[in-house]
């Protein structure tokens, strides 16, 4: 492994000859992929092959900074040092228990020919499954202060390929629809951005451990060329530090199928390790809440008469969790603040009290007496600072209640994060910029410090960082279920599920809320409706990661569906393995998992508006071992235009040899769950085969 | 099932009410696809829907006829039957032993308004894979005879599509490259047609069972939509019948997935069941020759003293066919008739006259004594009047001297095959016309009087006849490994074998002639070379079905590289059940086959120029054994260009629960036998693997 560069740098300068030998290189340990770099009249430049075909041609490395020449030419290699890893570590929870990380890594020093004499070290990791590199400034006593103007990291794609992307400085944060176009149409994206390039290879452009820097979008400068384009402050900057530091991690993750990409843990490798100790308070799970209903508008965030957040409607759906074992029960709209335009004028939520029509003290009280936790809410509207003056209060108290997890709110516009500059005039800042960042990064600390559980809406992009922080669960920042209820485009359309898995969800778990029951409410939302059919809601608790899951329609819709319900209450958050089975992105998906510290297995399919015909070859099962398989899947005749809720509930003995034939509709699913067949299941199969 | 509809036709149109009811449809016994039917100012159409979501547009049916009017108009429908079927039946020999016919028919028949009141019947079958339809014409007595002009058959795809095809009425018969376009741009192309539309749909429009017909080629006519372009007598006329006859089914293959369409049955589900009775004497197997030395231009097809065919060179080829097991000895160019311009000039072959420097009867016992067959060759030159004036006496010849198969040729280029019309002048025919479906079908029911199985080079295309006449075993058909011999082109790039089962390989079996050793011959022919790696080649006899398999390299090429050659002389022809694990068309396939009657399984993969890692899971493996995989994979330095020869051959313990990780290098491939793992071999793995 290599040792840190850092500490060796004075040892390498002093004592290393410089290494004129150009280019280097280091390959993948199973030799499928190359890097290489070299200087180009001093320019840093690299270039990424897979089986000695170029998949990255040479792309320019270095940085344009504030009030100093550009980190970018006449440089030699000062020094250079190579290692291997191969280690394999544990998820405190996630989509997969053991993680191989097993890579080859070259670093390389690069020191400035001119008087400068800057340092500038880089570090490339190369896995089987893609590459991630990363800059280092070392401590540089002369400048400590460093303001990044320009990131000139470029990515030069070999080829056109497909792109799935979103567009970057929208209003709306990441809640938009993915749109399909060639790579040369790309205008300005947020990453991940998943390429499929002609010859069949499957990309995805990123980055990891994202923690105190810009976040990157990716800028098309050429046919194929990309740009990191870094988010700035509101004065131009782009990243204020301070050497030594380290800038997240770039990441070039690459399959020959679509799957390979989501079982691909590239971006959880190159963060650091957990930080918080023991974590044994985290623990995924499923709630339901008081949420819902607000999105349908029967019943209000605000205060009033049809306030949703009363303590008797707290306890009705802590009523519900109880009875069908959920974890906790969310309830939004429950604090001082909700009343007026609070989105565009006042921020100036009260994160400790709550209208009076709702006794927190008594709703959680209730809550503990039933086995449930309360799942607390911080909405901020934006308003961070506001939040950061309250933070530590605000986890404090809900950590005296017994809430071991907060689900957080980033609502706001383009750059309407008001931040006080030196001069304590306010400025707009982005959510995706360094100040935001940072403030992210704040409130998943302050909360570990209370051992509370984040679930973060309107989030800054996920890198990985939960490997970091294994409190910070889940986030949004996308278009989840809620688009659904009101969306003026009429929601979600059936493909936009089939595309999450593999754009959104490479990036880390989200909340999307799922399990909507009640599919058309004409009377309350006629240009509105859930376009989906129920086996697909069931569907999604298994192809969308994750490890906290909402249960998001009302008790009574529940209580009306109790068959496909069963589902929901089933499925666990946690898992020990995961495996794509079918992967066309837009079209259709099969994902199946294993039950952490359990012998179950539980699998989702969902496709777009086409039905489809898989077949699903169980080899994941247990060898020699039979199970019951309870299948929910699509009726004959469903459709989610004009039979959405057909769906039929069926069990069957299968073994590791089935092969199963999942039938979708369009816009449709299926979800089976897996158990073990006891010898009384055995009988009961036998005896009602021959009947 | 439906009755006889010719017998009951007279019933109907006596006591039947005609039908007004519109339109008629049915449905898939799945319910996936919906065939719709209707009359449109009594011109017939018919719809294809898959999950409620058109797949073929509104198509016209019907015929333009000689000396009558058009067959296409001003019908009522006079009839309609339906029915249901579910059988199982089993293939003699092929890639899957049981093959289930489930399908749901539809018959109508249709009355012409108008005083002629002739009689069209239209036949639907719905397979959950699929559409097959065709008419039958009814006896007319007073209008026997019938020249049809043209078939007014449409497939109007419901949207565009990427396309890969071969176009119809060149010169060199179906010897090109694939290529792949937008079907918008299809010119005219001969089937089968392979389609992937944008909503991920798999799509193959082909024939069935086409006897006594011309074969159907596809034209574009709007922009995604195509008619039925019957390959035309050199008068002109598309097709000479007499009533009563039906046409060849038109088909049209529907998967989500490319491997659906490799793994569906039903152009074999559409022909005539086995009319030979006994074929215990059909035998797949695999069969050297004397043929690639030719290719090389080491020796030669006419006589001289570089004659190939020679006694001696006959025995050397025995001796090796006995030694490794090989069932035949192809010996090619063994009779008078191959000196001179034979293909453009003379056609005279004399196929019961051996050259003098070969005694047939000395070979064939010399053969025999060893337990091999010789395997006989009809060269035609497309000279079928010659052939057939000796075919009779030719398969009698070859029967007595115990040859059970004979290889057929029938080289010759555009409309060269001469006939002689009703004047005694002679008229250039197509391969692909009536005249010459009829010509080999001659010669495969003269084969089979004499219990010969044939391979077919230069053939008329597969459309499944193989069920009806189960000697007919295999065929050429499209660019063969004999192009990297000497084709001005370079040979078959890499990505040609990744598309071939996904093209001409769903008609039927091909006689592709892998296992070329010697890749490289730089002093023999200096502009071609076998354009993939060593293991590409060992994976190709899994990934291209044929029941007759040949090793094409010369012996002392073998016996040079005994290890990977054992692959070829283990891997059977004959299979149980075949599944498709990957497929991307034009980019990789993997393919695993159980052996007939026997536990082995085999695996080839294989990737185009681009490098490849694919997890494969065993879940085919027969749960709870262990097996002894052999393992013949690409080295991690291989490469088509620079290293076509490394590969790595290992050993390893695997069961169903296993995933292999299939490395297959640029213009690669593995090639994979599982074998169950006996006490020995389990200990001898706990063994190794202690050391």
């Amino acid at each position: 492994m290599r040792l840190c560069i850092s500490i060796l740098l004075l040892f390498f300068l002093i004592f290393s000859q410089p290494c004129a030998a150009q280019p280097l290189s280091v390959s993948s340990p199973n030799a499928s992929l190359r890097l290489t770099f070299s200087l180009h009249n001093g320019a840093p430049t690299y270039q990424l092959d897979r089986f000695n075909r170029p998949v990255i041609l040479p792309s320019r490395l270095g940085f344009v900074l504030k009030d100093q020449p550009p980190l970018a030419y006449d440089f030699t290699i000062a020094a250079v040092d190579s290692g291997q890893v191969d280690q394999t570590w544990i998820q405190p929870w996630g989509e997969k228990k053991e993680i191989r990380d097993r890579h080859n890594e070259l670093a390389i020093v690069l020191q400035e020919k001119t008087p400068s004499r800057r340092n500038l070290i880089l570090v490339f990791r190369l896995f089987d499954d893609g590459l991630g590199f990363r800059y280092e400034f070392p401590l540089q006593p002369e400048s400590e202060q460093v303001a990044i103007m320009d990131e000139l990291t470029e990515f030069n794609l070999a080829a056109d390929a497909a792109a799935w992307w979103i567009g970057a400085y929208q209003w709306n944060r990441y809640e938009y629809l993915y749109q399909k176009t060639r790579a040369s149409d790309i205008t300005v994206a947020y990453t991940p951005v998943t390429l499929e390039t002609d010859d069949g290879l499957f990309l995805s452009i990123h980055e990891a451990a994202l923690t105190d820097y810009a976040s990157m979008a990716l800028r098309r400068t050429s046919r194929t060329g990309f740009q990191a384009d870094l988010v700035p402050w509101s004065d131009g900057i782009r990243v204020r530090s301070r050497t030594p530091f380290k800038t997240p991690w770039r990441t070039v993750q690459i399959s020959d199928t679509a799957g390979g990409l989501i079982t691909s843990y590239l971006i959880l490798n190159l963060n650091e390790p957990n930080v918080l100790g023991d974590v044994s308070w985290v623990k995924p799970g499923k709630y339901v809440g008081i949420w819902w209903e607000m999105h349908l508008d029967l019943s209000t965030w605000h205060s009033g008469p049809r306030h949703g957040a009363t303590t008797a409607n707290a306890k009705r759906y802590i009523d519900f969790a109880a009875e069908y074992g959920f974890d906790g029960v969310l309830v939004e709209g429950w604090n001082l603040g909700w009343d007026g335009d609070w989105v565009n004028e006042s921020i100036n939520f009260d994160f400790t009290t709550p209208y009076p029509d709702f006794d927190i003290e008594a709703v959680a009280r209730y809550a503990r007496d039933k086995g449930v936790r309360l799942i607390g809410h911080h909405e901020t509207g934006g308003g961070v600072r506001n939040y950061a003056e309250q933070m530590e209060e605000a986890f404090a108290f809900y950590q005296r209640l017994g809430v071991n997890t907060v689900k957080t709110g980033y609502v706001g516009h383009g750059q309407s994060i008001l931040r006080l500059d030196e001069n304590g005039v306010e400025q707009g800042e982005w959510h995706h910029g360094q100040y935001m960042v940072q403030q992210y990064r704040l409130a998943v600390e302050t909360a570990a410090k209370h051992q509370i559980m984040l679930d973060v809406h309107e989030p800054i992009k996920d890198t990985g960082i939960r490997r970091t922080y294994p409190n910070m669960m889940t986030r949004e920042g996308a278009r989840g279920m809620e688009y659904d209820a009101w969306s003026p485009d009429g929601g979600n359309p059936p493909d936009h599920t089939t595309i999450l898995p593999f754009t959104r969800l490479l990036a880390g778990p989200m909340d999307y809320t799922p399990g909507i029951f009640d599919l058309l409410y004409p009377e309350i939302k006629p240009d509105n409706r859930v376009n989906t059919t129920l086996a697909k809601q069931l569907a999604l608790y298994v192809v969308i990661y994750s490890p906290l899951h909402m249960a998001a329609d009302l008790p009574e819709n529940y209580r009306a569906r109790p068959g496909p319900f069963q589902f929901i209450v089933d499925v666990p958050t946690d898992w020990h393995d995961t495996r794509v089975l079918h992967a066309r992105i837009g079209d259709y998906i099969t994902v199946v998992r294993q039950q952490r510290d359990g012998s179950d297995w539980f699998l989702g399919s969902i496709t777009d508006d086409q039905g489809r015909i898989l077949d699903a070859p169980l080899a994941f099962l247990e060898p020699g071992q039979k199970y019951v398989a309870t299948i929910y899947r699509d009726a004959p005749d469903a459709d989610w235009r004009t039979q959405p809720y057909a769906i039929e509930i069926t069990e069957q003995l299968v073994d590791a040899n089935t092969v199963l034939s999942l039938r979708l509709a369009p816009g449709g699913g299926q979800a089976i769950r897996f158990r073990p067949a006891t010898k009384a299941d055995r009988q009961k199969f036998i005896t009602s085969h021959s009947d």
